[in-house]
């Protein structure tokens, strides 16, 4: 199983839509940390895709920020134009 | 965290979508199994939302049937329109 050169891993993905999202939202990592039910370090660590999370906690951030999970996992959701590639 | 009622929870969409995506593939569990190194039972549970999948088995399941992991948690995608709901 390959992984193409230049798409990046899910696990990057929801990382970066996941931060994205909470600051549109205007929320800390600690709030969504609270209204999740998980740790300020465990958002932190899912921010930085260095956690493998569970798609339970994936529904939990999804949820606290009001965003469907799947919108969370499209590369093409939360995209900076000024994204470098 | 409330869950509305009808909606069903992002496990039970992805292993739906899941199961929908291999037989239009024509894979069986053991060959979906095969290409993504993991079990057969595996499978089956996931696809049973009985199993609490990490996102990187979640996306080895997707590169396996060659569809971006988002679509197999969005609940508009595979959805048979004969689902009784």
């Amino acid at each position: 199983m390959t992984k193409s050169k230049h798409r990046p891993s899910d696990r990057a993905v929801f990382g970066r839509n996941l931060k994205r999202a909470r600051h549109i939202k205007g929320l800390s990592q600690d709030a969504l940390a609270y209204e999740s039910s998980l740790s300020r370090t465990f958002v932190s660590d899912v921010e930085r895709a260095a956690r493998n999370i569970s798609i339970d906690n994936m529904s939990r951030l999804a949820a606290a920020l009001g965003i469907p999970l799947h919108e969370l996992l499209d590369p093409s959701r939360f995209s900076d134009p000024l994204d470098a590639d």
